[in-house]
């Protein structure tokens, strides 16, 4: 199943719409080429519309918004649901600031997302604004464990039902969650904490994978994660003694690129609860 | 020949201003190093002028254009006319929105540009609003192949010479244009359009070209079209089995940190029509 | 003394508030992580006060300044200073245009810092308007060298007493000094020269260490200098002959991953004048 999600991004192509931050923007591009999608990037409110409407979906990632991006989101994101386009929010931040969290809820109210994906403090902010968070990176006190799991995938499923969307919530544990089902997913390797950007990149290539597999979301967000934490183990596997956190980048994207199904299949470590 | 142009880039160091789109931007001022230039990024309109005047050349991207660059973008160009200083245009995604289209149209009628240089569908649209988009990509109806080339370079010719600027069409093969001649290059490797920005990087390398070479523009462009596709050869020759699109990157980059003029030379593939 | 700098960063992971150009703003985001910090970039008017009081310290880079991040930088800092955070002013290009020479003298007016780091071009720039600079590159004729390095010192010097800052002179020899003690680095490689934004990752760098070791910000500041230096040698030592700037700064970064204590004390270069 987690096969054929792969095999339809790499069939179609899509074209993805990002707003995004200009921090991890590059890597966002290049995973998307590398996982057999397309990017284009533009945040002008002039444009928003007329970019949104040739492409497949939109990826919506408020790691720098500001005043002149943050309506261009909200623009692109409801003509993107009048298009029936799926639409990914990445609430980079939420609950580091009231602008953050501020306009996440914006966009939750004003937007149907198909997606949302982060960490578990900016996810619990956007459901209870009871999330702590440390800046970008979620909270320790937060943290998904194995202990913590059935508590987490009800809460995930919870927010899923009130939001309409896919509930990702990445960590040591991933959790994909629709209202009914969630994909409780450990692949992936600590390292990759030490990139910046990999939840970034991983919102973009989900883009990709829901917008090639609209009727199957749960499980298009389900390979996405997958194929990024398999890939993270890849290239983990790959690094010599003096390769760091950028080789380490490098070598996540790379490996997104050589992914093919039958490894992501087999590679998959998830349980469904 | 070519490989005069490359060694003047060298020997001059040409520092290039640019106002570029922040998706692909520290690869485009890697690559200004790598081959000999130096690169500075400045896009308000309180510095613009400024800018262009100490470096000697503009490069204008509207990869991420906004309203608050698009006013730069042409303040600096008219600047850098006045004082003679080459302009490159890359027109990312003219015809994927009126805003790109119209802005691409505003900076034609007001600069002067000494090149530009785009996929055949954004040169297209800027000649006559026919070019396709798909996004930031050509469209494959408006491909060059061999069959269609003697009709593409007759188009690249008179949109040079109603331009007045070199026109470099890059696609799997590359034509390099002004009102009476054409250099058509086959150097390059498909892998390159898994690269973001690979496009963008040649602007940035092409202003610094024909900067250090302004009496031979022609030339200048075609030896940076040249050196592009042979670094793109030369990266794609060094790829091990685990390299993906980033690493390719980065060795496309390489590269061009290490071509000389002899290589350049040898390798160029190309014919004059 | 070194040891215990790089040390404390590690063991505090001090969050940094960002407010950088889009250029390198990557790299300066890995390169904190990789040194053992966190970074947060965040630059709208409407959150960077609520952004720098979650962090430990702030670092402030006008390298792609404008009119919407220049009122953040003032407000950033100001609010830095009240709650007694560090802040690191790089200040890209100063002397490049009068925006940016009159934008690092409002900042030098309006906030107090801890350290200032920048080429020597642009810190005369800020001294006494007298530096001339190559767009962000330090011009020839300020370069120091042996001969002119206690000239160059004793400026430093007087500079940090006028500022109450730590200045960082940074070049082929690097100048650390407060108003009484200057430390004279000679780590580092020429190579470095041709990656974009070295300085702009030692300023984020530097901010990580200056927040880890508040007491004793000059050796902080000399920590920080000396350990880019060693990975710049690190990393040059780890070359082979086709990579070149782009690789290079990968492995710098990479290196930076790895430093540990003791390989900065027993490399570090220097002599206290």
């Amino acid at each position: 199943m987690l096969k054929e999600m792969l095999q339809n991004v790499r069939k179609c192509g899509p074209l993805i719409h990002n707003i995004t931050n200009y921090v991890t923007v590059n890597d966002c591009a290049n995973i998307l080429l590398a996982c057999g999608g397309s990017p284009i990037m533009a945040d002008d409110i002039g444009e928003v519309e007329e970019i949104t409407t040739i492409c497949g979906g939109l990826n919506i990632n408020i790691g720098t918004l500001n005043g002149r991006t943050i309506p261009s989101m909200l623009m692109a994101g409801k003509r993107a649901n009048e298009l029936g386009h799926p639409v990914v929010l990445d609430p980079v931040g939420a609950g580091a600031s009231a602008l953050r969290t501020e306009t996440a809820y914006r966009l939750l109210e004003q937007v149907q997302f198909a997606v949302i994906r982060g960490n578990i403090s900016e996810i619990k902010t956007l459901a209870n604004g009871k999330g702590t968070t440390k800046g970008v990176d979620a909270d320790v006190a937060d943290t998904v464990t194995r202990e913590t799991l059935p508590q987490a995938v009800a809460f995930a499923k919870a927010f899923a039902q009130k939001t309409g969307a896919v509930i990702a919530i990445t960590g040591a544990i991933d959790i994909v969650a629709d209202a009914h089902r969630a994909y409780c997913i450990e692949n992936g390797h600590p390292m990759m904490s030490t990139v910046t950007g990999t939840g970034c990149q991983l919102s973009a290539m989900t883009a990709a994978y829901v917008t090639a597999n609209p009727d199957t979301k749960l499980e298009a967000v389900a390979a996405a994660v997958c194929a990024m934490g398999i890939c993270g183990e890849i290239a983990h596997e790959r690094l010599s003694p003096m390769d760091g956190n950028v080789s380490y980048r490098n070598y996540i994207i790379d490996a997104v690129c050589h992914l093919d199904g039958e490894t992501l299949e087999r590679r998959a470590k998830y349980q469904i609860m």
